[in-house]
Order: structure tokens, then sequence, then C-alpha cells
């Protein structure tokens, strides 16, 4: 059987254009947003932000469960998420009329579980240790349907990637694309579809100081477990790159830009004051990156990942500061 | 000497996309996203909170300065605003290297005081009522240079007008367009336009409960005086329609929908909370009023006019309820 990598490094420019038509009635074409603060290159938002549900989850979601409908009757589905992924698989499987289970760990705020109840998911709550080993094994223990991994998974991938061929329509100068690296499914299929379309953009990853496995991973040549403290960007950064994902990671980054928080939290004040846009962490992450001096490149997009963010969060970062 | 109204009237589709390819190195093709939120009809934003600066009025200011340039000098430039449209202006005099000043009503938010001082623009504020009389005379009192007028200017309406051509591009089946009455300027550029371009679209006015002058009129045949009460609100509503204003308003205005402060922040906070985008009072008051089961229409545009609104203000509504 192929390994994942193998899967989707055979993914051609036509793959990427039939996952693009396959969801374009459940995405918006997220706008390609000049950044209005200061910079000392062109930098560009690419505002993923902005989909419904506030995140790119929603391009991998529906990707994924529209192309398996069109060779098999998808009735039930189950995921092991406890975030953005899990929301857009319950919007799909809702449009598809199948059932899905949610196997969240106990750890997920009770906000999330009403949230997934809402769009009429059914949610399963397992100690943490059990969740993660759903996520590992892909057995949930129950009868409870096709299980899709939410970020190990081809045409969840791929459905990441149809960010790709829209950026190069809106921006064919593009040099550099500036990607938050939480599993590593955004980036690598942003850049698997870059690479498909014949186009050489750097790829530059991109971490917080507090929770950064990838940087010491291309460096020592294999994942790494690193220390991880949580802070409020929760979409990103974990103890290690999964396995997995390794292969196409090592293959794919061309570079690593570490943030700080307090570069983090002055990107997102702004987001919010200059472009009038909220972002999650992980968003924020990437602006951050991107007008950093340890960004290479001329022409930069950050892509803003997701605005799924606590008010009070927001409101204390917007507030923490008199000036921008 | 014609007077505004039948300059305006005059304009031809040719015009507004004169103005549209002058202003286009100035501005974005601002995106037109669906609401995310809650609503009976299909309704889309037309998002110009997200221009640099953060408002619709960089079109008229660009389009006014570079037109006047393109036949003579432009040295000094005077303007009576409540904010946006004297930033966009600020922006322009910089690029055409003319001095301008700036007459501010004692109500305009600091945040638009800060942001002019900071765009090189000498400011000068006045009580409300003195304000106000400056817009009406077009004397400020100072011998300040060319008065442009914020809202009674042929190039002012018809920058705002470029609007409506991106509009139609973006949604052909568009078929009533809300848009926040100031002093109506964008509300009778963009109906020009569409106009203009040969489209019969409905043009609903929208307005907030305490500072509604336009429906008074339209019901008595004629401006009238009103009560206003400052809010939030701060960038459309006033005493009484501008006398040049009213013979285009009464001709172009459908009909006018009046929201309440409630339905205002409730938008606000939809906005960013389902859409990510952070809004002034202006543009929730439009959002509020295209959901509203007041207004008609199938296929509804609410122009999100600007976001320029106080950070504490801004928290102030996101924090005030627990769920939205």
């Amino acid at each position: 059987m192929k390994s994942l990598a193998e899967l989707v490094s055979q993914m051609q420019a036509a793959d990427f254009a039939a996952a693009a038509q396959r969801i374009a009635p459940y995405v918006i074409e997220s706008p390609l947003l000049p950044f209005h603060g200061e910079m000392s290159r062109a930098v560009r938002l690419k505002a993923e932000n902005l989909q419904q549900l506030g995140s790119f989850k929603l391009r991998a979601a529906f990707n994924t469960l529209l192309h398996a409908a069109e060779s098999r009757p998808v009735a039930s589905v189950a995921t092991a998420s406890a975030g953005n992924f899990a929301q857009g698989l319950a919007l799909a499987a809702a449009r598809l009329g199948a059932r899905l289970t949610v196997h969240l760990p106990d750890t997920a705020a009770q906000v999330k579980r009403d949230s997934l109840a809402t769009l009429g998911a059914t949610t399963v709550v397992h100690p943490f240790n059990d969740w993660w080993q759903i996520l590992m094994t892909r057995d949930t223990g129950a009868d409870d349907g096709w299980f899709v991994h939410p970020v190990c998974e081809p045409d969840v991938i791929v459905g990441n990637g149809t960010i790709g061929g829209e950026l190069l329509r809106q921006w064919p100068h593009v040099d550099t694309v500036v990607i938050p690296i939480g599993g590593g499914g955004l980036a690598c299929g942003i850049a698997l579809s870059l690479r498909a379309l014949g186009r050489k953009v750097r790829i530059i990853g991109c971490e917080v100081e507090t929770a950064a496995p990838l940087g010491p991973a291309l460096r020592a040549g294999h994942p790494v477990r690193i220390e991880r403290k949580p802070t409020f960007i929760d979409g990103i950064g974990s103890n290690c790159v999964l396995d997995d994902m390794w292969p196409l990671l090592r293959e794919l980054i061309d570079d690593v830009v570490v943030v700080s928080l307090d570069e983090a939290r002055a990107a997102l004040r702004a987001l919010a004051l200059r472009n009038r846009v909220i972002v999650e962490g992980a968003g924020a992450v990437a602006l951050a990156a991107a007008t950093s001096d340890r960004c290479p490149g001329d022409n930069v997009v950050a892509i803003l990942s997701g605005g799924n963010i606590d008010r009070t969060v927001l409101c204390d970062i917007l507030q923490a500061a008199a000036h921008v």
C-alpha cells in the first residue's frame, strides 16, 4: 500500500483543479488583500479566515466527502478532531445527508461540543490518551462508518491545496508563501499544488516560539520531540511533527520562520486595526513571519488560516497596547 | 450654473469607468462576501471596510484630487469631514504634494483624529453645529485653499459610484443594495452608476433610529429637521438632509429602513464573530437593515462602508453579549 506521501506526491494540476471545482459551491475564493500596515516588502493576505466557519478547513472537509460520494454512497462518517476540521466535516456531512460522529478529547471546550451538536454531529468524548490512540490507529472502537483523518488524508491535503491555484491567479508575481504549521497539511497542500502548476514558489513554514517542532526536525533530519507551552495560539504547534507528514514536510518546506508571542500579538492587532479582519493566533503568526526581516522574498503572501478566536482573548490583545 | 443634481445626473457609464480607471492604483476592488450569519434571503457584503484607511471614501478622495490635477495644479485643499473622507483626502493630497486642512466635528472618533495627524493633515475641531455650518456654506473661516465638500461634489459622487460597476460584475443578479445614509453621496453615487449602466436595482437607504432624517424628508416631500442623538454610530445621520443632495435622494432612493441601536450592535457582533470583519457603526447599520424583514429583495447587498471604530467601543459591543 502506498504511503500518504507517495499518494499525494503523484497529484497533478488536474487533481487540484477538480478539487477546486468540486468545492466551489461551498467555499469562497478568499480575497488576496494588501496588508495595510508597515512593511519593507509587498505583503498580501490570503484571507481564509473569511470562509464560512472561519477557516480553510472547509476546503478539505468538502473535498474529502464530495470526492468519496462521486464513487460510492457516503452514509456514515467519523473523525477525531478537536477543532475547525470537525466543524467543516459536519457542514459537509449535513449537505450529503450523511451521519457524522466526532470523537473528541475530554480536554475539548464545551463550546466546541455545542457547536458541533448545532451542526448536527454526534459527539463522543474520550480520555485524552484514548483519543490520541484513535488519531494514530483510526480505530474509534465503534461501528460508526468511514474514518476521515483530519490531517493525513490525501483528499484533505488536495483540498487544502486548492488555495495554491487561487494564489497564482490572484498574484502571478508571488515568490514566497508563508504558511502556519499545524499538522502540516495546509503547507504541504499548497506546496504540492504550486509544484503541480509548474511554479517555483518559496514555501516558508511558520511557528510560534512556544510550540515549534518543525525547525528542529528539519535541522536534525528527523522528527524531534520538543517542549510545548500552551498559549492563545491554539491552532498550530505540537510536541512533534507527525510521522506520516514528515517526508512531505522535509521535501516541500524551504525554510521555517519562528515568531515570538509578542510578534504574533502585534500582528493580530495590526490585522484588526489596519486591515479590519479578525484572525486566530495561527493567522497572526503567518503575518508576523511574513513581515519579519527573518523572512526572505519580495512578493510575499501570508496565509491567514483562520479567524476562530475567543472574543475575550481578542479584546485583551486589542486593548493591551495604546498604539499600533 | 448647473446644480449638483443636474451635473451628476448627466454622468454616463463612461464617466464612472474613467473614475474607476483613475483610482485603480489606490483602491482595491473590495470583495463581495456572503454573510455567514442567519438570514432569510441571500445577503452579501461589499466590504469597503477592507480598503486602505478602512473606508470607501478613498474612492471619492482620489477621484476628486486626481481629476482636478489632470487640468490644473492642486496645492492647498480644505475639507469638512467626520473623518473617513478626510483620511482619504489626506492620502491623496500627500500623493500630489498638496497641503490639506481638515475641519472636524467634536463628535469624531479619536482614532480618526489620530489617523489624520499621522497622514500629515492639519486638523481643526469645531462644535458639531458650527461644523455643520461649514458643510452648508463651504466657508471654513480661513484661507485654507480649495474647499472639497465631502458629499456635494460631482467627482466625490462619481468616485463613490465606482462601487456600482464592481457590484454588477461581482453579482449580476443583485436586486437590492442597502446603503448607509450620511450625506447621501454614497447612496446617490452607487444609484447613479447602476442607472448609467442600465440596471434597475432597488436602492435602500438605511439610518439608525437616533439620527434618521431621510425617512421624514421622503414622507414630507422636503428636508425636515429632526432630533439627533449622538451614539457610537458616528459616520452617518445628521439633523437634516442636505439641500444640495435632496433632489438626488428624492429621485434615487427607493425606500428607507431605520434600524435600532440594538440591531446595529447585533449586526456589528455578527460581522465580527461570523464573518471575521470589523465595521464601524454605519457598516453595521447596513447589515442590520439588509437582514431585517423590513427590507425588500431576494439578492441583497449591504455596503459595509467603513471599519474605523475605536477599539474600546468595539470590544464593549463584542463582549456585551455571551452568545450571538
